[in-house]
């Protein structure tokens, strides 16, 4: 094994070139294997094996910095930089995370996790360098679906001023997760057609002038490779070359020998440029190659078959909100329906099958679909954006200004609220009803169970101003299955009717009060449930009414109890003095790691036993 | 007057063509009147005259629908809807905002204040009129300084896709508000350099084959006039037409025949087609054209010299933040500062100046400034992110995912915190305490008067986190002068020690405190008076030492209800069961509109004298 000597960062090095291809097989080898106990992201790391190799070979780690966007592409990173013993753990609660994490190694240099920032935060570090004098090397590695986010190209704007070395690898796999559209990947697509991956030396020789030393004779030795495609190459790097950053590709990103030649190149580049890098998402495992898209973030699975070892039994909200949108968009034409490059993971695909014509994916461009969203309200359309709740903190102005301040009827379906799991912080969604909820016009509400969400949905269409519908990851809540009340607007629904105890619960804490109900009658008390539906605007009227009975409000919540449904109430009620005794559930004013969903509720307090212990226990009751 | 003709949209229609120089000039005098008198965005609304007007010409209101981004330069529109009359009340309270409003005028089709959202709008309005079957015209004005924010190319990406008419005006007056850099500014400027307006015919032909049954004869009637500066155009407009966006340009943004004929030309295009012209900012009015950053808004003038009726004599937080940046840069050469397009708006301008290898304008690209100093602050910087509260909306996500996770010393200053007045909506600063209160990692000051702003700033560079102080607009407050007690993480500040009633107020909100412990002083009441510094974390110590002695907690801010400061300390105070009464004196679940600040906090119920008695008037005192 090969591997083996790969111990720490550097490392690699050390392997005779003669051995890297087999190093390359022997990484896959690694990476399938334990992603098919794991599960993890598999194909997007499949697709950068040859090109971490490369840069591992080429740069001294960790005072030259790799910035991996996304940072779910980084597992071949954590193995060259000695965490193979990580993947036991991989994404387990208190083992490795799956994206570079700063307290895990010094060679991680920037966390990651959501899309765009890399190049950003490489200008940073860039800067950095040049105040201080340094000399180390700056790479940001970004995918191709990456580069539709604004923040990319606002910090493509800025780069294109720099004086002096940054490297961008621009990993074009033709994906985000789902395949790209738009200009600029119309614009790649000309490259790729255009110029054959011989013809990086001719790209190249009309920027080599730009660097010193080496420069003139390179050209010279370039020319004679020159081939008569040149002229259609050179136009279609233009995009970066107009705007003044070098740009060198396109290059096969599954060839090492070729990889390395232009990052030594692009190291004597005195400004910006991007090395272009053609790679296949999931290279070298014909499932993954096949499906790009079902291994991007894949559970465990056969590696012989390609199949998950766990079938899913029971349906997920994105199923039941997948159902339910091709139901609506039958019955009504004006509906559209908007996702920020995850037509899958939404469970929009369905939809979009059915009624391509009002279906858009912009791109991973979250703030352009909200207001895009604002605009299509603005002429009378009703448009649904379906997006993740910690995705959908990149629009947060856009929910405000373009949507919520024209009151403009915008349904906002969020996934994946709540605890995620083993994405860790960068993926939990559990700021959504603290960054909606202190918007002025904005209604929000969340599901008990999945005929509830159903309900929900047909609802929100229905009603005039911004909606959002937030629910968890994972399988739907099947029981409740007969209390079924029609939605009203604000109105909560009294699922079990005690005294002394109230306790008020949102979406899946609707569950969790109800057993926490259960557990606490043991004990000879009778808590009411309420399943609060709205978390704004909340059931003043039901809170009113049930305040004589009780003692004590509860309050239950999976997001941050600071600005949540929680924190609101309170004041409301303190105001009316209402309650003697009120206690607001929710997750503490920290950033929430990866692990099992179940192991971090414990972790914060929130399982029915945990929550019945410490009522049961008060002295008061 | 020809102007008096003009009471409705569509009016100028009927003028005669040999008219509109007159009408044009009419409305530059028009607009500087009344702008010296009231104050309001002139020099680049000077700047559009002549297009607006060949937008009016050309299309039908309201059917057709024209997105200012934006939208300080649309009082052009609005006169030319027969809203001359608003002008006397021009962005004061209950008059006439500065802004396109959907509730103002059919004939304002999206409402806009925050940079590079027409195009995702006016996107959703082509959606919209697909689906529709509509055949109206739709066009968005954008600023070349608002193509740098990601959101407006995000939706170029998408743009680029149309299989339908969509009209892009770039109204490229080379600036933002201050002058534009970046890779964006420099490619904008090559087509500059590269045509001048006479290349607009031949710029044209090239695209004019896609033009359905009048673009082959056209082709024909151009070629005539071609030039041999072709070459240079085309190139320079392939940015777009590389992405699928037709180009028409650059044309004389100040010559209305060229401007009618290019929107005719525009509008036969089937997909979407940017008309590049060339504006000058302050077009008309020597003063504005000299300055025009000065008269980007501008308070009341005197026409002859351009100078300010009023002239300031009390200092600013912006200028006392300007102040103590510069000492802050000599002393410690680690410190950077960024701004997004907005040096003299910050106050940043002087350190600009003096350091101006550790100055950063990263364009209008609030996301970016955000993640690039995360960037800096890991490579071992000081970065200050100096940014207006409405603004720094635009950056939740990198706030929370790039600064707060990774808990990197990045400071945020953030001018504007508080009610901004004339701007209304989408200007009030009134939603930062709660954004950033709900992000773990954060801490947010807020200075009592100019001396606090100061040892806040010097508390903040040494701090080892994510920090934030929020300061309003407006006159610093020099009282307090002696109490200036060194900052402490987390610790407040006692004012004046009395009893019963506690006064915690946050920031600006403490000068209405003391004059409401005056007020109340008056009727026999001795409140004490706490200047909280931290709305994160907040001071719990002094809350629960302070509650012996007092029955009523009232906390202030300048910030909506919920999520902020009060929400918070509420939910702590009622879990240690410190006060028999807590209210919450913040501003409502409502946007807030335009006026004179001193009347808004009088609606809102926030004057000294209000708060005084609804505080005396309460029974248990």
């Amino acid at each position: 094994m090969v591997l083996e000597k790969i111990t720490k960062e550097n490392d690699i090095k050390d392997i005779p070139e003669d051995q890297l291809p087999l190093l390359a097989e022997e990484i896959r080898e690694f990476l399938i294997e334990k992603i098919s106990c794991s599960g993890g992201h598999l194909a997007s790391n499949l697709g950068v094996v040859e090109l971490t190799m490369a840069l591992h070979r080429e740069l001294n780690l960790p005072e030259d910095k790799i910035i991996w966007d996304v940072g779910h592409q980084s597992y071949i990173h954590k193995i060259l930089t000695g965490r193979q013993e990580g993947f036991e753990h991989l994404r387990e609660f208190g083992g490795m995370s799956g994206f570079p994490k700063r307290k895990e190694s010094l060679c991680d240099s920037f966390d990651t996790g959501h899309s765009s920032t890399s190049i950003s935060a490489g200008l940073g570090y860039v800067a950095a360098r040049e105040l201080q004098g340094g000399n180390n090397t700056v790479v940001s590695v970004i995918g191709d679906g990456s580069l539709t986010g604004g923040l990319a190209i606002e910090a493509l704007n800025n780069a294109s001023q720099l004086k002096s070395n940054f490297i961008i690898i621009l990993n074009d796999n033709k994906m985000s997760i789902a395949e790209n559209t738009g200009g600029i990947a119309t614009l790649l697509n000309n490259i790729r057609t255009a110029g054959s991956y011989e013809e990086l030396k001719s790209g190249v020789t009309t920027t080599l002038s730009r660097i010193p030393v080496y420069g003139d004779r390179m050209v010279g030795k370039i020319r004679k490779a020159k081939s008569s495609l040149k002229q259609l190459v050179i136009p279609a790097g233009m995009l970066f070359e107009d705007m003044g950053i070098t740009y060198l590709g396109p290059v096969d990103g599954h060839d090492i020998e070729q990889l390395r030649k232009v990052i030594r190149l692009a190291k004597r580049v005195n400004n910006a440029v991007i090395i272009h890098a053609l790679t296949k998402k999931g290279k070298g495992y014909e499932p993954a190659e096949r499906h790009p898209a079902r291994f991007h973030g894949t559970n465990a699975f056969e590696i012989q078959t390609g199949l998950l070892k766990d079938k899913k039994n029971k349906a997920d909200y994105t199923d039941v909100f997948s159902t339910v949108m091709c139901k609506l968009g039958e019955r009504d034409e004006n509906i559209v329906a908007i996702t920020a490059a995850m037509p899958d993971g939404t469970g929009l695909n369905r939809y979009a099958r059915q009624f391509p014509e009002r279906f858009f994916d912009v791109g991973i461009a979250e703030g352009h679909a909200v207001t895009f969203a604002a605009g299509l309200a603005a002429a009378g359309m009703r448009p649904i954006v379906a997006v993740y709740s910690s995705f959908l903190q990149r629009a947060y102005d856009q929910v405000l200004h373009d949507v919520c301040m024209q009151n403009l009827p915008v349904v906002f379906a969020i996934d994946r609220a709540g605890l995620v799991g083993s994405d860790g912080e960068t993926h939990q969604g559990v700021f959504d009803l603290s960054y909606l909820g202190n918007i002025p016009n904005m209604t929000i509400m969340a599901p008990k169970n999945k005929w509830e969400l159903s309900d929900m949905m047909k609802f929100a269409v229905r009603f005039d101003g911004p909606i959002a519908i937030r629910y968890p990851r994972g399988t739907a809540c099947d029981a409740f299955k007969e209390q079924r009340e029609n939605i009203c607007l604000g109105k909560a629904e009294i699922l079990k009717k005690g005294k002394e105890i109230l306790l008020f619960a949102l979406g899946n804490m609707v569950e969790t009060a109800w057993r926490t109900a259960e557990l606490l009658s043991q004990k000879g008390l009778c808590p009411t449930v309420v399943n609060a539906r709205f978390a704004k605007p909340f059931d003043k009227k039901l809170l009113r009414e049930l305040a004589a009975e009780h003692s004590l409000l509860v309050t239950l919540e999976e997001n941050v109890a600071n600005g949540g449904m929680g924190q609101r109430i309170l004041e409301f009620v303190r105001e009316e003095e209402l309650y003697d005794q009120v206690q607001i559930l929710a997750i503490p004013d920290e950033f929430v790691e990866h692990g099992n969903v179940g192991i971090l509720r414990e972790k914060l307090g929130l399982t029915p036993e945990q929550i019945a212990q410490q009522l049961g226990g008060q002295e008061q009751l």
